[in-house]
């Protein structure tokens, strides 16, 4: 979390008019509750609504409403056992854990799907023998080929045309499907999805990131974007799907499916929510790596807020079911299988480090970082370009089938006329089943088609397991090309992750980095290329990411050697440490340019050190007497567009006696409360009742004769006990109660406690 | 953290009149700052201080004093760079990594040439060949043995009580000086400290737990508790030690030293000290397991509060420094050796875990809980018993020497009586060298003094590397002596951490409980003892501590095998689970027996969550005008003598206008505030200063008769914003607000801002 400075107010991220935000795609309302956020898609009321469509972040509370209504519930309550609660809370743990395997599994095996396809087609058009060629050499017990029936023919042998535009066509027809699922689905569920759940976990409301829309679109999307063979990775998707799933168990309902089960009502609020969507994230990294302490310190690392015991064993247990569900779906018959899988699946290397190698790994991880800055410096000016100029729906569109074509056609040229054949033999027999030989002899294969024509987790799989090094030429080959597709991919509107893109280019990095060294110094300095091609990828993942003891472990654990402790950590430490003297990682820098209000842990910047409350506080605050007629109520609700809640004083000294939610006021209108005491259950609403009372919301805009007579009595609704700060308090101070609490709302008190100001 | 009910009044953890508290062994006074906190060994000035004495904890404060005076620093700061402040933060981080490793590796030297000396002398009276034949047997290149000059002699043949009563005497001697620099040096060092240290960092401040004194006395003591033969382990301890390290280098001074560099003055804040205590923490684990991951874990899950990106990095990186520089003290000439590796060194272990044995490992974990719970309540029951009965110094020391006299009676007539030979064959030839023969025949070894004589660590490597089984007589002869002695030896004064008795008694266990599915089958069931072991010794240490990712990744680490993972899981949270059912964890409840306030993450009993602040604040407060006579002051010091700080109201409208601590009242007057403005830097007080300060703080009980006409403004002083309460704030919100941000006080105050009682 290196946001460059500290946004306190965090309601009013208003764009500058010069650009346009690409992130939404529909003017967005300010929504009342997490529950009711798809109240976007609803009419307005009146015009004076639509000036909160700027209000696209908001901050979560993760303070819950303290109010007479729930202290009466508590007072009953205190006599029942919690025991039911924690039972619910563990079952949803598990079920999110199991869900996120199965959705892991889905796109998976629907991935693996869409490019047997592909690849099939492709290999029609590449000429007779070779479909039959490259799936007929097995591998037998011992470890040698079994050659088959195999026609030589050299390179010009092989077809160009046909292949060249099947494989583009069928790419295109995929990413059009990723494209449209993202364009006019749903937006947020663009690119990896890490740095909105950052957000998300570290309070910061974004809104649809966490809905069941928001997964579909991200699961199947990402499906098709990986299939069509952009340089994207699916790892971040997964971390973004196991937190709307979170979500969306957690509350036990969906908005869109209109369904609402109801059972587990009680955690519908920020503060349970969070925690949830915390396990759901950690799952995610679970199923994609198979590293599920990768996951909890992933959750760690990023969340970076409280955390209890309770909430650390929470997070544990669900990203650890996750890859043992996800194998089990994997290796139905295999389950007695040991090493932990995730969609990732590195395979167990083996080898250990030398103290010798420790400049070398410390130099490549200091490329690594700048390797990495150069990628988001490059990355950052071409996403700002892209809100200058592709900011329609159509635009996006095209320009998705614009990189996916060039991408497609630049892989299909090097594979079919930039290829160098080399031989099998140099590869682990357990890997040479995958290779593939177009254009090349038999015992031979054709190295472009081997990187490119695969799952990238089957190209490092290659290149960490090579027992003798890949020529130079047709490592610097795949790296220029897939490091400039990859900055150009990274921000067009499909579900794109970067963590395997960036280890893929790493690991051929790291093995043309020790070739280099060893070739250089003729033998003097021997480095293996293939433990490099590992320490290449944590460095340029490092340099991009910026997250140093969570890929750490999560490398550790897909590769299964704890032996790397030490050299990955260097690299990462290096790679951030010089990284973050160019830039801020890829996901904070997007975070930025996005205007979201991110908070940073601590006041970074000594100028905001001497700032207090008052110089930060809104003026321009809502205030209501505590017995207020619904007249007056309903043109205030009129009149302030903001959820800003309502400051309620005491009529005859003007002191501040509590703070209602907007929300609360608009069901107290709705439901009447001038004619009968609201109850607890009143604020919960069920999916009925949420119907019912989306309609009322918009209907209060209307007056009624009757209602200047009829008056409610706010107290036992208003929280009357809410963080309050005086006008002088440092802001350092109120930063900390901010940030530490979760915190929506703090008001802002004169010395005669009348309110003068809302920071929130 | 399970203690059963939260106590929310810190500062009034009064003693019932039935029992003595044996944790402290002077009575301590209040002291004012950490900085301060020996005073308690100066003489008191007045008879009402003595009342203080009954204050052991206090709560740190994780909040700064924001008053005017910090305010000025920091505008007149702005325009300078946080750079160097960073750096100074790393290079803390730095030191305290290499300064654990060193006191890591001075207890493993230490404890090895104790233990040296200590059987050297008893093989002497063994017989006389028994000294050249255990030290000759040697393992060539070929793992197989080259015998010397064998004797072969029978059962009988070995003397009893002259090895006896040398045993004894030696193991007595060395454990009366680790009795001696606790219970006469420094009674904090007692025991684990792992208890202590996760108080102190969950913002409870036990008096002296982090100093030097308290550092030189547990590490030295360590060294001669593990190496009188008593069941405990250096790990805890180890952690200890990494926590007293990291506060002295944070703080950049110590009071018992005499010596103050000054460097990191910045630093002097609860709030800072408790980052580097974290990291010093970790870095002890880091040292004791060689598990930096498991480190931060530890942490995480201990510490439970709030974590920044900015800490987790610091306290990784320093928890994987102290392994690596421990590793290459341990092997300077071998430093290109690769596994990490710490204190307890379990070598790698090989094999991978099938599905079948999840029945028997999750039985296991059940069985580890019941043991561990078995073991806690036997412990706390002597625990009760000895506050009660073993309350003078005296008693406290005999206590250790009958306890170590009972212990080396028990396990030398083992040794030399309750042996079995067993052939040298069945291990594995890397440990044969360590093999203790006494009285067996040539290409056996006395299965006793193979495990009792020796480390614990090659103990539990012999049993997790035993390629064949070891007979369950001679497993059950070990288990059953050593599960009692363990129970009573934990709580007597030395330091003794549990981590390592309860893993070796574990080991055993799983070995036993592997072999007895084994034989009751009839080979229906074939499960690795070796690889039971790892569990076993996990299930009885989860059942013990009940910590659960912390445990599995320290393991995992330990053993450098990642496939551990899901058994690991299984037994902590099935040990944890059932263990809860019956008793808290061994240091919850040694924290509960010592009524130390420690704070639940959330309010888990029902019935408070009905309460109020009203009901839960301290109604004695102390009130002083805001501008306030030095005669006014110093009366209210001498007749207030708790920490509570002073309350300061406008005189006139009798309004709430800011708190401050007594520390700042007592500087004040010591340095003359009537006279001149003080600066910050009056109040951050410089080893010369403190000198200073402590005869002018009990100067001023005597009163001076101008006092009447000096008087104080105490604006600039006092934090004019603290936190604040309405009477009626439930104490859910209260409890949060304490517990995550770390404070010391909440003012309460009614409508009118007048205060009406203090919480803290």
């Amino acid at each position: 979390m290196s946001t460059s400075a500290p946004h306190l107010k965090r309601e009013s991220p208003r764009r500058s008019p010069s650009t346009t935000e690409p992130a939404e795609e529909t003017p967005l309302i300010q929504a009342d509750a997490p529950e009711d956020s798809d109240s976007a898609e609803e009419p307005v009321g009146s015009e004076r609504w639509e000036s909160s469509a700027n209000q696209t972040y908001n901050s979560l509370d993760f303070d819950e409403v303290e109010n007479e209504l729930l202290i009466e519930s508590r007072k009953r309550d205190s006599g029942r056992s919690h025991e039911p609660w924690v039972i619910k809370q563990w079952v949803i743990i598990i079920i999110i854990g199991i869900l996120t395997a199965v959705v892991a599994y889905g796109i998976d095996q629907g991935i693996a799907f869409l490019m047997k396809i592909k690849f099939e087609a492709v290999d029609k058009y590449m000429g007779t023998t070779t479909h039959n060629d490259t799936h007929i050499v097995h591998v037998d017990v011992n470890g040698t080929l079994v050659p088959e029936e195999r026609v030589a023919y050299s390179t010009t042998d092989i077809p160009f045309a046909a292949p060249f535009f099947i494989f583009i066509a069928i790419n295109m027809c995929y990413v059009a499907v990723a494209a449209a699922l993202v364009i006019f689905g749903e937006p947020v569920a663009r690119g990896s999805g890490i740095g909105e759940i950052k957000c998300y976990l570290n309070g910061v409301r974004i809104f649809r990131v966490v809905r069941f829309k928001t997964l579909v679109c991200k699961a199947v999307g990402i499906l098709f974007s990986v299939a069509s063979g952009l340089p994207c990775g699916k790892e971040g998707p997964m971390i973004h799907s196991g937190a709307a799933i979170a979500s969306g168990i957690a509350t036990g309902k969906s908005t869109k499916l209109h369904c609402d089960t109801g059972i587990f009502r009680e955690f519908r609020n920020d503060r349970h929510k969070r925690n949830f969507v915390t396990a759901g994230a950690a799952a995610g990294v679970g199923a994609a790596f198979g590293a599920p302490v990768g996951g909890l310190l992933f959750a760690v690392e990023e969340v970076g807020s409280f955390w209890s015991l309770d909430l650390t064993v929470k997070v544990f247990v669900c990203s650890a079911i996750t890859p043992w569900v996800l194998q089990l779906l994997l290796d139905p018959h295999e389950y007695a299988k040991t090493s932990i899988r995730g969609l990732i699946d590195f395979g167990k290397v083996e080898g250990e480090y030398n103290y010798s190698d420790i400049p070398f790994v410390i130099l490549l991880g200091i490329l690594g970082g700048l390797i990495g800055a150069a990628f988001i410096w490059t990355n950052i000016k071409l996403t700002k370009w892209r809100r200058k100029y592709v900011n329609t729906k159509a635009r996006r569109f095209i320009e998705v089938l614009f990189v996916n074509g060039l991408t497609s056609a630049v892989l299909i040229t090097l594979v079919l006329r930039g290829f160098t054949c080399l031989d099998e033999n140099d590869v682990l027999p357990a890997n040479r089943a995958s290779l593939k030989r177009y254009g090349c002899n038999p015992g031979e294969y054709n190295d472009m088609a081997t990187y490119f024509f695969r799952s990238m987790e089957e190209s490092i799989h290659v290149l960490i397991h090579t027992e003798t090094s890949i020529p130079i030429k047709s490592l610097i080959i795949q790296i220029i090309p897939y490091y400039f597709l990859t900055i150009l991919t990274y921000g067009i509107y499909v579900p794109s992750g970067l963590f395997l893109p960036t280890l893929a280019l790493g690991a051929s990095f790291g093995h043309l980095y020790a070739q280099t060294w060893n070739s250089m110094t003729n033998g003097a300095v021997t480095l293996d290329p293939a433990r490099f091609a590992v320490y290449g990828g944590t460095a340029v993942l490092g340099g991009v990411v910026r997250m140093t003891i969570s890929v750490v472990v999560i490398i550790m654990e897909a590769t299964g050697n704890t032996s790397f402790f030490y050299p990955l950590t260097m690299i990462t430490l290096a790679a951030k440490f010089v990284g973050d003297k160019i830039t801020h990682g890829v996901y904070e820098e997007h975070i930025h340019l996005n205007n979201i209000p991110l908070l940073d842990t601590a006041v970074e910047d000594p100028k905001y050190e001497s700032l207090c409350a008052e110089q930060v506080m809104h003026q321009n605050i809502v205030i209501v007497p505590r017995v207020v007629t619904v007249a007056h109520l309903k043109k205030i609700l009129r009149a302030t567009p903001f959820d800003n809640a309502l400051i309620v004083i005491d009529p005859e000294s003007s002191r501040f006696v509590g703070l209602l939610l907007r929300r609360s006021a608009v069901i107290l209108i709705a439901k009447q409360a001038d004619q009968r005491k609201l109850e607890l259950a009143d604020f919960v609403k069920s999916d009925k009742e949420r119907q019912l009372f989306r309609v009322k919301k918009y209907g209060i805009i209307e007056e009624d004769a009757e209602d200047v007579n009829r008056s409610i009595d706010l107290k036992p609704y208003m929280d009357q006990w809410p963080f309050t700060v005086q006008k002088a308090t440092p802001f350092t101070r109120v930063f900390r109660t901010f940030r530490e609490l979760g915190l929506r709302h703090i008001v802002v008190l004169d010395e005669l406690r009348k309110p003068v100001g809302l920071i929130g």
